[in-house]
């Protein structure tokens, strides 16, 4: 998709008026998100990979620029200045895969005002979708207790782009692995299925749909036992576990799609393990989500792996992020930056150019986070690492295997409570005193 | 974004097996919504334009059959196969915009059973972007009691496409236009937009920065009054109303973001009639839907306009329906068609080729729906078209203005009581005889 016109209209409405009155002045802008959506003590960042793609190649086309002469609204010098534009400015952001919180900026501009407008809509819009995924895939990995986890959203989720995207996003999450084969070929993610009811229904019978199945991949079978009768389902795929085994193949599992998935996957297990099938695996779908896999295996469900679709890849209790771009300097007539804020009620932000610290304690678990201005001296670990240089690349984006291991270790540095998946606990950022000083002085200062 | 390897991993192996074991099989399979969402009584379909671009274009590239090639699983010959795939089937289909029920098939597929199966994420996915946002979006201009609704939504969308499709979808319900630029480009949706705060804050004060845009656009201003102060950003925009009268001009509206937006709206109608500007329009954002526009008109709100996003854009109370795609029927070994249905349990399907038929009382509203076997005799309107025959375009997409036209009158034919945002109403969808014999026939074979 043709990235430049990603945007809001109003970015390139604003865009011409700053060409006209402010066009040498510079700002920093903050991506964060206002609050933790519900069920959540904290979220995962993505997206950064292809927000650094898109700044690196965002270039109005021609095309895109015939379109905007047809508004009747621009300029003949602003269409010749997008005609040249070029994102020349500094971005600061926390890699992918960081764990960030309310109020954090998880990403930082600082760069002429107009390419710092322009750019808002396309960061908001990347970072909210693979963020929201990577979080809510985050919480069923932990659900699962080191099961494996696999995304099966791609046929709910909000179209193609979603579908790939969050494959990715769930998969640096922690997932083992998606269905949808596109994003296997794009990112690498490992590509996994099993069958569909329509597949048992074409034939004669289940079990003549497990054979031809199993007959054509031999090594890689897993049999949907639940199209008519999941206790019947079962015994078929014993059929066929030990037709395998004598040919020295192994069925690799059964899946349970409805019902009682507890007391069925105990079932399966039983007769599995009297028919000497022991290492066939048993996969779980049908509706799943943290909540629901957290409960199953407090009922103790014989399951060793989820496939999970809808609820994570819409991230369906909270599908979206309270993630803005608020201005936070901005520079003066002299070009010094000048800390700004907004006061509307009940959404002010916090001014000047800040930093994010992570504070570790003595066991080495993580203990607070501070938000602070950049220049202030605090301990912690600073989260927002500069990865573009006036317009330049200085930053090598991990692979997604890397920031996979990165998520998987980080979170359990994280005090325990953290992973509840109710979202109970409450990670402290803690305001610095140099931040609280400034906001507190701008604000009386503004008011009077 | 290349579409062919947009599917499930399952679909292409059990398209395998079918090509070994089912070659000259063919099937029907229904696209339909199991259950409607909370708080919907009526959906809106929308998506068929991309669905049949997708059907028309489907080719696996060799770039494609390479990653699939490296999967080793995939033998020569159906790789082969593949590099020739054709959909060649049949497709029916309810037209874009047309209102359908749960349980309703809005797009019927028949075609061999490798090509039925291997479309179906891709229809899946589309289909429930693009008819969720429509539903929601159709939903809020029905609260809007004819004020334009617009779609401010990208920067929180599923993704850039989700943004774009969401764009064109809240339009066809009804929307009167959209921030998002490429949805302005690539559907001629007509795009709007106002100001943003850090605009405001850019500037020494709110009155320079009104005083700026106003001279950028002197024919297409509209103010944001809430970033400090909102009685006094009022004052400041009445200032720019009386200057840009002056010249000759008008000040096109102002917008309120924050706050108690009926009663800033109506101090803002009452300050802004007194100074002469009975003209200038106010706007409303500011996390809205249609449940918050009907509280905010029944409080008798002053606002001439509304931009909704994120819940929009998301369909933030249902961001997914319960869309699937199911086996209807099947050849035997000698090409007949047999019907068929799943008993999973609380997820048993109608068996057969179906037709919809809407039925019209004598005041000329409908008064119900008939799901039915094709064949059958039963009055009113059938609702699926035949849209694809062997594989060929046969059907003519209206102009989205079209489609958009006949969404606005054909809600309106409904009892009026569908249209109430709650979902209280219960539209009835029958079963017909044919159907309903069939069913409960093929139901006890099945169980015997």
């Amino acid at each position: 998709m043709d990235n430049a016109l990603l945007l809001d209209f109003y970015e390139l409405t604003m865009a011409q008026s700053y060409f006209l009155y402010k066009r040498n002045t510079s700002a920093t802008f903050d991506l964060f998100v206002r609050g933790l959506p519900p069920n959540r003590s904290y979220l995962v960042a993505a997206g950064l990979e292809d927000i650094l793609g898109y700044l690196r190649n965002l270039r109005f086309s021609k095309d895109d620029l015939g379109y905007l002469k047809k508004q009747k609204i621009f300029s003949q010098d602003f269409l010749k200045y997008l005609s040249n534009f070029k994102f020349r400015g500094d971005i600061w952001a926390m890699p992918e895969g960081e764990v960030f919180f309310a109020n954090e900026p998880v990403l930082r501009v600082t760069a002429n005002i107009i390419e710092a407008q322009i750019v808002e809509s396309c960061l908001l819009n990347t970072f909210n979708l693979q963020s929201m995924v990577a979080s809510k895939a985050a919480r069923v990995v932990v659900a699962a207790q080191g099961r494996p986890v696999y995304d099966f959203a791609l046929r709910r989720t909000h179209g193609a782009g979603a579908g790939v995207k969050g494959a990715r996003s769930s998969y640096l999450a922690g997932a083992s692995g998606t269905s949808c084969v596109l994003a296997g070929k794009l990112y690498s993610v490992p590509i996994t299925g099993t069958m569909a009811h329509s597949f048992v229904m074409t034939f004669k019978n289940e079990l003549e749909s497990f054979l031809a199945y199993a007959e054509t991949f031999p090594q890689k079978t897993i049999l949907l036992v639940d199209t008519y009768n999941t206790a019947a389902g079962i015994e078929n795929a014993i059929t066929i576990g030990l037709l395998l085994r004598e040919k020295g193949f192994k069925l690799q599992g059964i899946r349970l799609d409805s019902g009682d998935l507890a007391a069925l996957s105990k079932l399966a297990r039983v007769k599995l393990n009297r028919a000497g099938l022991a290492e066939v695996k048993i996969y779980a779908t049908g509706n799943l989500d943290e909540f629901k896999i957290k409960k199953l295996l407090e009922k103790e469900a014989c399951i060793d792996s989820f496939g999970v679709g809808t609820n994570m890849g819409t991230s369906i209790d909270a599908p979206c992020l309270d993630v803005v771009y608020k201005l936070s300097e901005v520079t003066d007539e002299n070009s010094k930056f000048i800390p700004v804020m907004k006061l509307s009620k009940a959404k002010t932000t916090f001014p000047g150019r800040k930093q994010v610290f992570r504070v570790r304690g003595k066991q080495g678990k993580f203990l607070r986070d501070i938000l602070a201005l950049e220049g202030e001296n605090i301990g912690g670990k600073p989260l927002l690492k500069k990865v573009i240089s006036c317009g330049r690349m200085i930053y090598h984006s991990p692979s997604l295997e890397k920031t996979r291991d990165f998520v998987k270790e980080n979170l359990f540095r994280f005090p325990s409570g953290l992973l509840d998946i109710y979202g109970t606990y409450n990670y402290p950022v803690a305001i610095s005193p140099g931040l609280r000083r400034l906001k507190l002085n701008l604000s009386r200062a503004m008011r009077s």
